[in-house]
């Protein structure tokens, strides 16, 4: 349930109120909604539903919304929230293309690719230097070396960089360096990693965990935006299924679901969501058109040599290609890219 | 394995060297590459290995694909398949819009239908009319009657009707009558049902069953074009995964897919495929940007009140809307509505 | 909802009050608890909420039961139903095994493999004549002449048969020879061979599809006992899910939720549920162990050669071996085998 | 792949032979198969093919195993691992049972517990104090104070601790306390926290992920094996398919297949595993006659005031009746309570 507080209440007789209901045993929250004014309460529904709130004096309005995720809800704050990565800003007019390869290998292949991602319109730059690998006998990535040579790279071609974060022993390297963190599926539900992540007031992509249901995925969002934290940026990056023809089942019902559900801007990630570069281009059309606020690309000089991934990466030529084919469907929805 | 005979071989020589092929235990099954001079070889890999085809002096070509759908693929198949349902020809340059309601009602509801939808510029009208219905207590369909109903109004609107068929001895109802035969998601392996279907030569509408893999879909075509029929349409209508926010997944990853693999023409059914108003127009505009055929959509006249399926119908304005809202992305795809 | 009319209540009078009901738009059954006096009611919520039965001078008990399976629901019926297949009964004290091979191959191997189930105990036959494959060009089967030699071995060993069928038509090779109907994981919710199973009147052993819920299952078997033939035997075979290291995922949760809302007796098919020969022994004992009345097992002489799903059949003396490590687990059960 | 080492060979010439591999490219790992003369190859496949190892002077025995995972593989360690939790044998000849609420509420709540779980014969408690909760707004445990209110009690009836462990910096608080630590599903590839349990050398009880593979799990488990821990006891919790009917559906497929895959024990967590305390016995007989090494079972002194999972918690009463009923079948597979 959502209550806003009537233009001109002081702070006093707010508080007043905010410790009434606390009283009661409830949880206040304060939502970003209709200036500072609004607030969520959570907590026994017998408690919710004997409230009066509608015809107090200082209450303006009442909203009842069953959902469990309340600062992420576009119940109260129906407007759309623009994130800015690195002064990129996700979530209003323009569709955004962040690309990069899976991994950082060296300083050419970054190079390289920062090249290609800015030259064919690309408005960020991914790349992981710190990976979650299902083996421990995997390359791990290039760790804290690996961000300075992605952030050097991306800088020289001025991209914002976004890259994920394992461990919150890390965060110093991610600092004033990197333009988003990025908490990818294995971690979806690390609560200690989502409060730290909030904690950083730095801007958080947030991926889909590969079974998590779109209500829990924007009950993790809650974890960080609760630390007062709602620089959150979801990303839809594919479910696991029975089928094993494509490597995920890339959901866009979630992406339209969560559209429609909460404020927070919404990425797709084709590369995951398909797993061959084949079928990457379908997929990004289907996104822009399904109402996502942008994607997340992998792009490769050489993805035959990748050390992970690169079956689903695209090469300098192709995502260039798939930019001139966005176009229109970026068009067709009244944004440009 | 597939093998194209050279132009000119004698039909006396072709068979020649088919029986000797069957002498080895393998299937050769005409497939319609090339004119009719292509076959497709089915049995034990390693009699598969051990031919030696490609210095055949008859044989032009031979390709080797691993995959068991033969008549189905694209490998020597390359060009789209068109299947003409009712003078509707689907898989070419015109996106196809199927439309009307979960189940025919009645004659004033349906008449209403057909009328939304050739205003809005349908193609074609859908309706049940033997309904598959999970409990037997509910409302099972009107049957042969359904289907006068459904003609009657789609006809006189001069739109082709595609309707369900559960039972083979309900199929002098639909000969002669309708469009194209739906066979279900909970028909998809119902195999005596699908050989039926091939034989009557009438055009398919073969929906993807709830946990089918897209090898599967193609393996139950193949059942309908090994009857000599190949006027086959696939419809893809959502999955079933652990996502309870929707009704279905909707597999657009799918769609990209059997693109790649089929020549057949490829629907999408964003009604089933999310079981919410809601977003059927986000998922039809990114069915069209995926590089789908067509569409069937439900539209009901007054939706609150169906018999069935009125959480995901559009009303005949919501459809009217879609419509218009589809043109662009349409257009991006370089076909017209 | 459920009602049982009291003992002594004249049929006029009963009628009377069934037709009543029906005028406000409830369907009427009747279902097997409290000898002939106990009837479900299906219809409107609100209809159902409004209705005053309790105090009803004819109405002995209201039941009030939200799930929509009526005539297989234990909620008047708590007492186990017993089947008899050729005279084994299915259901009560002792714990059935079913075991041959997943095809008819020719006479020698099914009479070795009816030699093997009677030698170890095995009181019934299992093996397919009508197969259902994915793909139209995999054998499949021998069909009625299949069936002739099953029966043939099976008698010879005094083991009553259960085979699929998969085509209305085919029924009446079935009738008179075999002691039950297989309605197999594809056509669950083929509706139009259900019915005609339930019309047949024999034994019908009903397995889940492999993305059905529970509640589909029972739903399905609905469709068999609303024609009046109560002699359904539900079976899990194991269900789809994203993990492939076993070819189906057995769902044991899933026989024990059964055994507690059905009275209808429950088997379970380790060999299609693990896919993998050497987990069919673990998997039967956990079958026995969480309340199954009885298991179907694949048996054939040498599944090496085996012209279908060899990787998950037993030997002779693999199953010799089985039906010896089960018996203390049957007995832990208060069951004998 | 795997090697080892003649008996005998000195350290010096065993280190020359592991470094001249490792100067290929690969990654030696050493394995506890035979004494510590066993070592693991990870690495490009086309260099381990190149190897000839089988020939050389100081190699026994080479075995060529696919597998990713090679700590915890049963290719070189054929005998079950044992491990100790807090003296009681986790994987040997008896079946151990460890209970206790979902949460730590008060103590009372736990001594309570602590008694019914010791006197009902179960061998150790669990119980959680750091709660990973879905919403940021639910309970999230007492913390380090639960963790002294569970030792004390678990302590005076001699009943080691197994508790769940969310953040590395919570390490001290668990570290001479607790018989073991827990990760749970969430982080089950929360690769921080797999890391520093290993470093740790606590026993670990490592829970399957929601949608992880088997694979999955045991490459997890790697990562804990890999930092020099042997004490690694694996747990199945349920997976997440599409049936609603149960909160999970309980993988019983995968015990028997970790059993078959891996030396390390395995628990089953039924209460988790299916959600409803009325069937937790069912499926505890079933995870005892499938082959698991115990069980971790919910109980609660008024499961119906539990601040968490009171639906799947068994009382005091119903877990004594559990503990009677698992005899029989614990006895049939040769192993004790």
């Amino acid at each position: 349930m959502f209550f806003v507080f009537k233009a001109g209440i002081e702070d006093a007789d707010r508080e007043r109120l905010l410790t009434e209901l606390r009283d009661q045993g409830l949880r206040t929250l304060a939502v970003s909604g209709n200036g500072a004014r609004a607030h969520a309460l959570v907590g026994a529904t017998s408690v919710l539903e004997g409230l009066d709130l509608d015809r107090h004096p200082w209450v303006e309005e009442v909203i009842r919304d069953a959902a469990p995720y309340k600062r992420a809800s576009r119940a109260l704050h129906p407007e759309d929230t623009v994130v800015k990565v690195g002064g990129v800003p996700i979530g209003g007019d323009i569709f955004i293309v962040i690309a990069g390869p899976c991994a950082v290998e060296s300083e050419a292949q970054v190079e390289a690719a920062a090249e290609a991602v800015a030259a064919a319109g690309g408005r960020g730059m991914r790349g992981g230097a710190y990976k979650p690998r299902t083996s421990p006998y995997s390359f791990q990535g290039h760790g804290a070396l690996g961000i300075e040579l992605l952030v050097a790279a991306a800088g020289r071609h001025a991209l914002p960089v976004v890259t994920e974060i394992l461990d919150v022993a890390d965060l110093p390297h991610f600092q004033n360096k990197v333009g988003a963190l990025q908490i990818g599926a294995r971690n979806m539900q690390n609560y200690a990693l989502l409060r730290e992540a909030g904690k950083s007031g730095m801007p958080v992509v947030l991926k889909r965990g590969l079974c998590a249901t779109l209500e829990e995925l924007l009950l993790a969002s809650e974890y960080i935006l609760n630390e007062g934290n709602d620089q959150v940026i979801l990303c839809e990056r594919g479910i696991r299924t029975f089928e094993t023809a494509t490597r995920n089942t890339l959901d866009l019902n979630g992406v339209a679901w969560l559209k429609h559900h909460t404020h927070l801007p919404v990425l797709v990630d084709p590369s995951h969501g398909t797993g061959l570069a084949e079928l990457v281009a379908p997929l990004a059309k289907a996104s822009v058109a399904v109402g996502a606020d942008g994607l997340l690309i992998e792009v490769h000089p050489q993805p035959a040599e990748a050390l992970s991934d690169g079956r689903q990466s695209l090469t300098p030529d192709g995502f260039a290609q798939l930019m001139r084919e966005l176009k229109p469907f970026v068009e067709a929805t009244g944004r440009r890219l």
